[in-house]
């Protein structure tokens, strides 16, 4: 058992925010400051081209700020710190998410590709104007035929030596660039990624700027421009299609980092296999699952600080007892809809500061990128921003549903918060296939001949020797170790409060699903890999799924360790024990199955979870006060 | 084992059809036919307004077919086809949501109070001129404050004996009708629900007329009027919320079939418990929460349709065998997403009509109305609507990420349909409140003292018996009785798609959780009555779904027995076991810890469900083309 909750008033939220700040808290106390002078413009109830309009002039105002510098290079103006960028995009994201995703259209994905996939000549001539807002850009990489498969999409550039330029070309209806953020109205220069063709041959995806739009605004011959009207949410964001009529552009137009070629139409690369090259392209593009992963985040604290907030003050029905009317967070079914899903945000929370600390180091380090550390990094990005986004788009749908009829209303936030969300768990890749992209990093443990992205890739690699641990040495790690060392007392109900036995619980079923999932791919041959590949599908998911599940929970351990407020810490303990019992509790047939629970501890699992609801009850609004959404964006009239 | 699947082009969807259309079938066919004639405004990209106007354009379409007569006596021009009316809303449904739910306040809630709490001088005055769409009016119940707890509603009619005449006040804000559909821009008159005081004393709520707008629609004296401005959806329905400052109004406002008051203020009622007198008036209102449990139905649907559609169509990732790019609805992966979300919507359909025909029989026949049938009607639409719409929740969601970025455009019909349904799981009933009340009414079986909704309440009655059979002798029954009378044969793995072994699972569930809920609670008394009953409140909205889930079953059991065409009725044989064994394996946890599962079992239930999903595959189409959605109402141009 771990030592008892502190009282109610014991807990200052500063000392919780403190820790949920963490090591980029003096960008997030600048970003709370700054945002509480500015007059913050809900956009409900906005049509589509007020609230587009409305987003650019608030991207201008950000430009204003420089904190869209912070991602890149001192050399060109830039801030240099990549952690930093994240954090400001998470914190863009309590605010009106089409101007978070429209910020991460213009500066993450448009202005890192050029600098991540460009050279010094695309550096200098764009950068600053990039970070400027000088230029607007757009990030055409999806097709209407192919979003997950990226790498058989089908616009071409087709170089011809004659003239040193590409024909960038959109050979078919499918081919059409689509859903392309700053297309439909404000990008004049697109990173288009297609098949690069030179001397008849195909070196497959690369990217290259593409102008769309003249300095009037006019689409330039031979690039047709379409809107893809209006969406679920996030109509601040111009969202738009590209078609390409063999429009030209010089050869300097290809961004050449990872593959170029000479003016005699010679392929040159410092990668030689064609997927290796595709995926180090594409692992560059990391930030974006990120800092989706980080805004989703934002949007479910922001929501369960509304609910919350409603559901103490919301009253309904009488206590025979006292004549009293009842809060409605006394109810332990509303308690069972928001506690779990507080623990599980600032859990994820906790990880999700990890993975934009190992983004920081990796990005920030000179020299060569150590392969290995890199294809971890990808995994967990994917792994979390999977996790993360599902659980954003749950924890709204609960808090919608926790407020009733008041929730359904604009002006309470809750419905742009969710229709601005949910395409989150399908773009910046589709959580399912995010799944599987985990759990094949780790059955073929970062091997070299990394290949291409689809699922079935992973058979290929299964005639290899499975590697029992799958234990990365993370800093979060250390803290477990110690916690296993010491080990639990007892068998009996009270284990399930011992940190260390959750540990082990997590760590045991990972391996077991993981080793299970290897055996049964190991029997792969070409003829029989699909149907055994799929039959295992939803055994693969879940692998991909109990990995994350483990990292999570140990970065929630390793925080609670770095908490210097024994309160503070003590409740942390609590709410962490809640976030592991409601997860084995969801999970709890898998666990009776593989006989890791008796059916008496299982039942015991579902009453912890009813005892810490009702505990942590008094501590819910400190719980999600300490999130710190800047108030201005919890002005909900039902909360008057 | 049941017997083989037919082939997959055995089936004909029309034979399909024919049986979910049902009883109600020929006003099902013409509603499409009529429906083809019509030319469909997507209401998609409109500005509230403009939204608003198409939709009152569309009511005034509709009260020309004649088919909004349908809920009414014959007497004032009514066609007295009570499930027929029904049948009419669920097919509304399959079109815009703001016409269902608007034609639902007109002439459901608005002309159904009228009709049920009135008497002849109300329907002499009103019923044509409502059924005529000439007088458009509110069903003004809920306030800001009161929601679930109806009965302690604060706006009060206070009877001035002088005048004879009735006071309408809202005391606070707390007390005005919120979220009133037609309250906002187009309603005339209002049944509003207030707290009756004659004498000095009140009599509970009751409601009464009145009028809120003048013929120019501006709202008359005393009556303020707000908009509640925009919503998550359903935006073509005006909701707004009303105060009254001391309106006065008529003495033969009062809608007095249950309750009356003379001249002299004196007051009478056919029923004398405040209480039942309540709950009786609530009863009659039974059909909006059937409406919805429909609607909810068709828009699941409508969804599954174009999901499936585009699951066929959309391929991603190249096999790596015959080098064919595959279809996403060939992965197990998102075979699980929509073929158990398919046999579900059949599972609830089933029950939908089972429950619409008893409405019928009880409200057609003459005389008075048995009680206990009543209730049982009550209890099931309450427990009925909860599952339908919340399945119609998940189901959108999962539908929308199936498509990915495409079921994100609003031309692709998901996301409205999310949207406008989002609204159905806590209106017309909280769903939580909504289980609990069918839990409350299996404890206490229909006792005749039934009384207040409060959850609480169910306490006052756990002193009495227990009854343990908790099957009703519904039509539906007498076919599980005959399977189960065969009896399942042997006891391996292949009993899981033994019928009879199927509803002796789902019948032992719910009589071990209900039992095991009774016991709980008969230890209530007046000082620890809350926290007993919250400490349970997770088990009693489980005994309320595994009620509600077994007599789901029983339907889909009875309309397989019905089904002439016998390749059809083999593969709804082979759903149904889809239908199961998913609620089996979502519940398994549960069966293990109460040793109805062996491990083992438990996991042949999860193979069971990905083999069925395969074998489904193929049948994926015809399944959805049955539900006959009409073609103008699934033209997304992803499917194009």
């Amino acid at each position: 058992m771990t030592s008892s909750l502190p009282t109610a008033t014991e807990v200052d939220p500063a000392a919780l925010t403190e820790l949920l700040d963490g090591r980029w808290a003096k960008i997030r106390r600048e970003i709370r400051e700054q945002v509480a002078d500015t007059k913050f413009r809900e956009p409900y109830g906005l049509d589509v081209e007020t609230h587009r309009a409305q987003v650019l002039d608030q991207l201008r105002e950000l430009a204003a700020t420089g904190r869209p510098r912070l991602g890149f290079p001192r050399e060109y103006g830039g801030g240099e710190d990549i952690g930093g960028s994240i954090t400001s995009f998470e914190m863009l994201a309590f605010g009106d998410l089409s101007l978070m995703v429209k910020a991460g259209v213009q500066w993450g994905l448009f202005g890192g590709a050029v600098q991540l996939l460009g050279t010094r000549r695309h550096h200098e001539e764009y950068l600053r104007r990039i970070m400027e807002l000088d230029l607007l850009g757009c990030f055409a990489m999806t097709e209407t035929g192919h979003g997950s498969d990226v790498q058989n999409l089908r616009t071409t550039a087709t170089y011809d030596a004659g003239t040193r330029e590409f024909v960038v070309h959109t050979p078919d209806e499918s081919a059409r660039k689509d859903y392309i953020g700053n297309a439909a109205r404000d990008g004049r220069l697109a990173v288009v990624f297609a098949q690069l063709v030179t001397g008849g041959e195909s070196r497959g995806v690369h990217a290259l700027l593409v102008p769309i739009r003249d300095d009037e605004g006019r689409p330039v011959p031979g690039v047709r421009i379409e809107d893809c009207g209006p969406k679920a949410g996030l109509n601040g964001v111009d969202n738009g299609r590209l078609y390409f009529d063999h429009v030209r552009v010089p050869r300097t137009a290809l961004l050449n980092r990872y593959g170029d070629v000479a003016e005699d139409g010679t392929y040159g690369s410092p990668i030689e296999s064609d997927n290796r090259r595709f995926f180090t392209m594409l692992g560059t593009l990391v930030r974006g699952r990120i800092s989706v992963a980080g805004s989703a985040g934002s949007a479910a604290k922001r929501a369960l600080t509304i609910a919350t907030r409603y559901a103490e003050r919301r009253r309904q029905f009488f206590r025979p007892d006292t004549g009293e009317e009842i809060a409605v967070l006394d109810y332990l079914a509303h308690q069972r809809k928001l506690l779990p899903a507080i623990a599980r945000t600032y859990a994820l929370h906790f990880a999700q500061e990890e993975l934009v600390a190992s983004l920081h180091e990796i990005q920030s380090a000179s020299g060569e990128v150590d392969e290995r550390r890199q294809r971890e990094l990808e995994s967990r990005a994917a792994g979390l921003k999977a996790l993360s986004t599902w659980h954003t788009t749950r924890t709204i749908q609960t808090a919608r549903e926790a407020c009733g009829g008041a929730g359904y209303l604009a002006e309470n936030i809750l419905p742009s918060l969710k229709a601005d969300t949910d395409v989150f768990t399908t773009f910046e890749g589709d959580n399912t296939v995010l799944l599987q992209l985990v759990a094949r990093g780790l059955l073929t443990q970062y091997r070299d001949d990394f290949s291409d992205m689809s699922p079935l890739a992973t058979l290929r690699f299964l005639a290899e020797q499975f590697v029992d641990s799958v234990i990365e040495r993370t800093s979060a790690r250390k803290v477990v170790d110690r916690i296993l060392e010491a080990g639990p007392g007892r068998d009996d109900d009270s284990v399930l409060f011992d940190r260390a036995w959750q540990c082990r619980v997590f760590e045991d079923r990972e391996e077991h699903v993981l080793s299970g999932v290897a055996r049964r791919l190991r029997r792969a041959t070409a003829e029989n890999a699909f149907d055994l590949f799929n039959d295992a599908q939803d055994h693969v998911l879940l692998a991909g799924r109990v990995h994350v599940e483990r990292l999570v929970l140990e970065a929630f351990v390793a925080a609670i360790d770095r908490c210097a407020d024994p309160a503070a810490k003590r409740l942390l303990e609590r709410l962490c024990d809640l976030y592991v019992l409601s997860e084995i509790e969801a999970d709890r047939a898998w666990f009776a199955e593989h006989g890791r629970l008796t059916s008496t501890r299982s039942k015991a699992v579902a009453a912890a979870v009813n005892q810490l609801c009702q505990e942590l009850r008094p501590h819910a609004r400190t719980l999600v006060d300490a999130f710190a959404v800047p108030e201005q964006f919890l002005e909900a009239p039902m909360l008057r």
